[in-house]
């Protein structure tokens, strides 16, 4: 199933996805959902982010390539940060460039999001994937040259617009065996791996966060980003594909203020 | 004046703290607040965290002494890290040490924590003062081998109930000049410093952070912590202490897993 948050007859509503629109939802879709009887055609609807988490943690250096055009070694403690959810966009919005004065280097980073579905605590790896609702693409965009300046990356993963994410939420992906993760800039291939290549896989990443946070409905997990991380620019039209989900597209604009 | 966040009678709400009691409010303390009818005694309540934050900011290495003990030197970069929501206690809850395989050395830091009262995106420090609620007294509890084993402090600082808020904001307090800002475990006083010694002072901060990352009302920021922190143990009360606010007290428990 597909699930999707949409802005349509004037107000926001989660929906189901079906082939010619969208079915509204009662409520978040949350395990067992309940169809309402309003269904919107594709047209009228707007799509927003899928997701209203309370927190975004966010994965570093989980992919060998990446791990290595960063410089970065493999010392066996996973690499955790968070985002602000005010990073948040969905799809279609643009992505807004930091002030040339605090950065001129931002980068794409395409990655596979995971959505929690109920509160886990303590989950084992074993039982983690029945704690999860669902997955989704997401661009953990980064300006790079604050991201290696600054003693952490709250800055330059965190501002507003950092983080797009959709197109909506697929249920039903087999991200443990592999799916193809790929990101296209103004058309041309940038980035190109499975989802079977990361270093700790999406089991080992819920019992590792929710041995210390308790996960929440809708948290969301950014799975890490691989190789192939270019520089964006105003004007540029980012893709993020993840094979069996979907396209993330969106806009690059220059900062709002010099 | 002082709000609150109290359950009683049952139910969760927003007070305003007077001399006998608490006050109940409409909403959140936002600006302008209108008190309801209902009056509520001191010993009908018990006090909640007073804040209900959509992201936390926290400092790191604001204070000389504290930079001095934990090896740090000041670069001139801000160091700002977050917390995840499912850190906050309120007042008389209990901190919860990780597991002893995970961590066996955590330790206090007494804090200063900002309250954010209206939207602030790229607030000038001229003008951030304005965008203040008020403040209250928070532990930024950290465990201090992971912190320094990790990549990121996200895990250290990220335990379930490692940020103990409270016991009120108050809105009237001029932490600029400077207010003491005092830590005691059982009684014996390990930290005692002014907030006028922070390296970055609040309006600052604001600027800085709001420059990335819009603040919502309601967001926290933790404005780092003085010198003297030190190891905290299952059985231990921890009191932080802010002259003009008042003191947020905690015990100390063993993980509930091994």
């Amino acid at each position: 199933m597909r699930y999707a948050r949409i802005e349509a007859k004037g107000r926001t509503t989660w929906a189901l996805v079906t082939e010619d629109g969208f079915q509204e939802l009662a409520g978040p879709p949350r395990g067992d959902v309940r169809p309402g009887a309003a269904t919107i055609d594709r047209g009228e609807a707007r799509l927003l982010a899928p997701v209203a988490p309370s927190k975004i943690f966010c994965l570093g250096r989980n992919y060998a390539a990446h791990r290595s055009e960063m410089g970065f070694t493999h010392d066996g403690a996973p690499s955790v940060f968070m985002k602000p959810l005010t990073t948040i966009i969905g799809p279609g919005d643009d992505i807004v460039l930091p002030p040339r004065s605090l950065s001129d280097h931002v980068e794409h980073e395409a990655e596979l999001a995971v959505v929690i579905g109920r509160t886990a605590r303590f989950v084992s790896a074993a039982d983690a994937l029945t704690y999860v609702l669902g997955y989704t693409c997401a661009n953990d965009v980064s300006a790079r040259d604050l991201q290696r300046s600054d003693p952490h990356p709250t800055r330059g993963k965190g501002f507003d617009t950092f983080c797009p994410v959709g197109p909506w939420i697929e249920t039903d992906l087999d991200a443990i065996s592999g799916v193809r993760l790929r990101c296209r800039v103004n058309g041309t291939l940038r980035q190109d791996a499975s989802t079977a290549d990361m270093t700790y896989d999406i089991p080992f990443l819920i019992e590792y966060l929710s041995g210390f946070s308790t996960l929440h409905p809708g948290d969301l997990i950014l799975t890490g980003s691989p190789g192939g991380t270019e520089a964006i620019h105003a004007g540029d039209r980012i893709e993020v594909d993840v094979e069996g989900i979907g396209t993330l597209t969106n806009g690059v604009v220059a900062a709002d203020r010099s």
